[in-house]
């Protein structure tokens, strides 16, 4: 069965994320100064083949923390669901 | 009122997405050949003081065209929810 996962992978919130803080700043010089706490992060999908859902969700997870995300400053959410649904 | 905005943005479809193919191909190499079409993007978070959602909707479209995606090769898709809810 084919999943579509949807991977959302931000730095922990002890972690200053300069990035975030550059368009916001950016963002304030345009005049959008009612913005406040941006962050900015990965947002991975992608399409694997599993048995089900939980197996789909566990492999996501060993995705994440062999390749995709640093456990050490960042945490990940994962959303899967079937392909065409 | 204050709103707590999340942003995907992605590479449109037609354009290659060179970190994706890469990620892919570092995936198959560790084993996970099951994994197909990886695309990678950016997850934006942010905090802004708008009248209503559908303001703050609007605003955050704003944002969207002016700095924080590029419509000619991106699409971006805007979540709003109060904080706190």
């Amino acid at each position: 069965m084919q999943f579509q996962a949807q991977i959302q992978i931000h730095l922990r919130p002890s972690v200053l994320d300069p990035a975030g803080v550059a368009v916001q700043s950016s963002l304030h010089q345009l005049g959008h100064t009612q913005v406040q706490q941006v962050r900015i992060g990965k947002h991975i999908q992608l399409q694997l083949e599993a048995p089900d859902a939980e197996t789909a969700q566990k492999r996501v997870g060993e995705l994440c923390d062999q390749l995709l995300a640093n456990p050490v400053i960042e945490t990940y959410a994962i959303r899967v669901e079937p392909v065409g649904s």
